[in-house]
């Protein structure tokens, strides 16, 4: 869209029309958004022996920077990073609707409990859900490694350092054990359960 | 449930009634079955400098165990197998039901062209969709270090071998730009197609 009206301003001049474009900035990122990263690295990171591990694709947009150390490094960065936050998602979009509606209840719950008024509550509300989102999703959780910034806000600067668009497409973070109850039960003690 | 039974025929006798399910040759997998496998490892394969990636988890019921190579060993076929057979999913339980829907579909009009009895459609439908589940469910691939065994099968052998309960809980397999349109437009080209 911004290509289309940067075109009628330009009345159809394509180079000024990018000129216009590059003075407001926008030339470079619009022209990486057109781009499909499809290259880039699937990368894994395993922590503490086998206790956790994180699986994730990177991309970028061509084999020649998938296979620079900067590229890899911030592949590994990012593993870390999902290894230490435990992210649940990638973005707001994965996030079901039910576990955002469990959230705004408990919430309106409390606020209502402390007397706060009812005009007030959809306010904190708002703030509340933003500061959930911010804590399970991965694309808005601070970086560990630079936590002035969220990871998105990384994969950008990556992103314009590299000159390619570079995504986090996916992951997955497994923890050994992670919701198996623990209780222990073997055919002995069951056989004597039984006995009574 | 075969322990209760095997203890009304021993009369309340407990070593009696181990006896009888050994006989049955239960005894050891009942005993497995109800212990909880919650150690073990989590385990990464990438394969090609990052053009597939695998993340599994193994259990197993001791740290003691998860540390001996047999259960490297066995963590690393198994992630090979995923990357080299590429499952779409665990077990059965975890096809969605449409997919399966729409298989049935396509089979059944299949044979209807070719033919075949209505009252056959039904029988051979049974084992097409049999054939698929073995296709795209990890534990019912044939394992590619043992073509002879199902990758369940395999589990079941260490299982016996080990003397633990091994199971294997969960996978990710991500392969490279899978799924991602590769049609790379740059700016230069939308302008242009914009132009006319």
């Amino acid at each position: 869209m911004d290509c289309k009206k940067a075109l009628e301003e330009a009345e159809g001049n394509i180079d000024k029309a990018i000129d216009g474009l590059r003075k407001k900035g926008i030339a470079k990122a619009a022209k990486r958004a057109d781009k499909i990263a499809a290259e880039g690295l699937v990368y894994s990171y395993i922590h503490g022996n086998g206790k956790i591990g994180v699986l994730l694709e990177l991309n970028c947009e061509t084999d020649f920077v998938a296979k620079t150390d900067k590229f890899k490094d911030l592949a590994h960065d990012v593993a870390m990073h999902i290894a230490a936050s435990a992210p649940k998602y990638l973005n707001r979009e994965e996030v079901l609707a039910e576990e955002i509606a469990k959230e705004k209840e408990v919430y309106s719950e409390q606020l209502k409990n402390e007397g706060k008024p009812a005009e007030m509550i959809e306010k904190i509300l708002e703030g509340k859900i933003n500061k959930f989102y911010g804590e399970i999703c991965l694309l808005e959780q601070p970086f560990i490694k630079d936590e002035d910034n969220t990871v998105e806000q990384v994969l950008v600067q990556a992103s314009s350092e590299i000159g390619e668009k570079v995504t986090l497409r996916r992951f997955a973070r497994y923890e050994l054990g992670e919701g198996i109850e623990k209780k222990a039960c073997d055919f002995a003690e069951e056989v004597a359960e039984q006995m009574g």
